[in-house]
């Protein structure tokens, strides 16, 4: 049934995934990373990470661009970033440990936003002071994903306004309002800093440019609905202002502990907070819905469904970056051999192992977590 | 006629003017400065700055309340500006000649804001280097008219943005575009620089209030044109940020050299600057329009027309601060007495005096340029 890789990376939660993940890119006119480009990769980076050996980052634009350059001689600078709203989430380090792998494997430097001006402005309820302690206290889980402390740039929007806003003046001169109303449905009761902050979250995509006084290429590791942001304004104005469009590379969503859609902040029982205690990310994990039977019986003969279970997705996700394994777990689930408790109980196992783990590197980013910040 | 200083304040340019500073005042619901309010600034100042007895500054919002804070120990502190567009013509020392005078007769802090964003997102063709070289050559003539140096804070918006970006977040977040729109008249075509600007110019009503850590009433001298920023944003927001309303004090405009219209930097021949040399200051003003008659016989028998004459309107804005003296050159018109051609010239001979002056005061402004200003 799902006897070979191939077959297997192809789940009900990657099929109902891949329809709308398909949809979004003809919508958003993206392109799916083909097994030739991946090859490409693999010549730089070694073994594919499990990350696009599963598809997950799975959509690019340029991508082929940028390996052109890169084995030319002209190497990339990866941009991304994270709007600092609330602790960080498991879904939220998919992208960084992704980024992680790309600055190793081809030793460039990280520029990473956090957009505390964006979160402020979009959140009627929040405080400047608030998203800007967000700013740092996310910065630390960015840094726990293993970066390089001497080619990684971490910066607030907030604090690095004055080289940001200098930029920014640059791009906003040529986006009208009628393009931001187009790109993110902006209406007449927008406020006038989200309407003007299209053009915050571009100015990385030239700020080497500008501090090293010389073009180079940008890549963009993100969840694809932040492609809006680079497709609407950034590589509309590249050219405008002598510059090469960003290139992107696209994720899926890490998918909540509920029953369907991403894991969101805004609904924490069905989220994994890097800060939460092992007693809470077990309450959690216990609580989370499955693909298993009404009862044990039922499962046990008729065996569960992975396809549509958030605990399965996590191993695909995050915690089995064995394939062998994966699908031992996959089989032991269909099967009916594997209950969802103890399912669980075993991701349960994995997820604290994994955050004891992060939260030792996130207290040890502290040490190095000034030296990374760009200020002005 | 004209026998006495009332009368005489009354020429039919301030008459013609009248009618629409009338309007203005209607329309934006300002107040007129009355004879009242006038006795009350004069306990405090001396006798009458020129500017306020021949109501060049004319209209205000809450002076009165400024004066109520002053009088009970709260001082205020100045706010106004520039955009740089280009070179300072003489249309622009009058808000900073008046602002200068209130600075010493009341002790005060000034902040002055050069919206070098502004003029760098609103003129297609500025380049962002350009308008930052003119926020340092205009600060040269800010500071050329005797402006207290320890008491004066001038900045870029570019190179003050981490500071001046995070208050206009603040304001930003309460302003929709709708508002922009209804007060700017901005289209979807605006671009969203232009969009987000008003809150970077509102932005330094609050700043000493933060850079003190508390509430400090703000009195804004500038042009009546700049009524909009104030009422439509800072005023509107102040409320809703726990700040005092800046109150405001409003000039007219000095005449361009030609037939009627402010004086204005795209009409150069009609303009002088201040770093004219001698030989164009005086070509301008000889070919200047004048409320003389078709010839010398008419005009010693009919008399001229100082009414609707610009070269008297530069007597009257600045060049004869003496009203006596000013009433000696009105009737010496009127009565054709006064030929054109030697009004001219003795106006070209006091101008040149004022410019030789000023550019040596803007020259020893260049020491102090660097103290005064504040960068981030």
């Amino acid at each position: 049934m799902v006897a070979n890789e191939q077959e297997f990376v192809v789940t009900p939660w990657e099929v109902r995934g891949e329809i709308d993940y398909n949809k979004l890119i003809k919508e958003f006119g993206t392109e799916l990373i083909t097994n030739e480009l991946l090859k490409r990769i693999e010549k730089h980076t070694g073994e594919l990470h499990y990350l696009l050996r599963r598809k997950i980052f799975f959509s690019h634009r340029d991508l082929d661009w940028i390996l052109d350059k890169y084995e030319s001689g002209e190497k990339f600078f990866l941009y991304t970033g994270r709007g600092p709203s609330g602790h960080t989430h498991l879904g939220h380090l998919i992208p960084w440990i992704f980024t992680q792998h790309l600055q190793e494997k081809f030793d460039v430097e990280l520029y990473f936003q956090m957009t505390d001006d964006e979160k402020f402005l979009h959140n009627p309820d929040m405080k400047l002071e608030e998203s800007l302690k967000y700013t740092y206290e996310n910065a630390l889980d960015v840094l726990a994903c293993g970066l390089s402390p001497s080619k990684t740039f971490i910066f607030s929007n907030i604090e690095f306004a004055k080289t940001l806003y200098r930029i920014s003046l640059e791009i906003a001169k040529h986006v009208t309002f009628s393009t931001v109303k187009a790109v993110f449905g902006f209406e007449n009761n927008t406020n006038i800093g989200m309407i003007f902050f299209p053009s915050m979250q571009a100015a990385p995509c030239f700020l080497p440019c500008i501090l090293k006084g010389k073009n180079i290429p940008c890549l963009i590791p993100a969840a694809i609905d932040q492609d809006p942001y680079w497709r609407g304004i950034a590589r509309f104005v590249a050219p405008k202002l002598g510059y090469y469009k960003p290139a992107q590379i696209h994720s899926k969503f890490l998918p909540g502990l509920g029953k369907g859609g991403k894991m969101s902040a805004s609904e924490p029982e069905t989220a994994i907070f890097t800060t939460d205690p092992p007693e809470v990310v077990e309450r959690k994990i216990m609580n989370a819905f499955t693909g298993g039977r009404a009862t044990i019986e039922e499962q046990r003969s008729k065996g569960g469904d992975p396809d549509i279970c958030p605990i399965y997705q996590y191993y695909y996700f995050l915690f089995e970056p064995d394939d062998k394994k994966l699908m031992d777990i996959y089989m032991a689930c269909k099967s009916g051999q594997l209950l969802c408790g103890e399912d669980k109980a075993r991701l349960a196992i994995r997820v604290k192992e994994f955050l004891i783990e992060h939260q030792r590197k996130r207290k040890a980013a502290e040490k190095i977590l000034d030296k990374v910040m760009l200020r002005d």
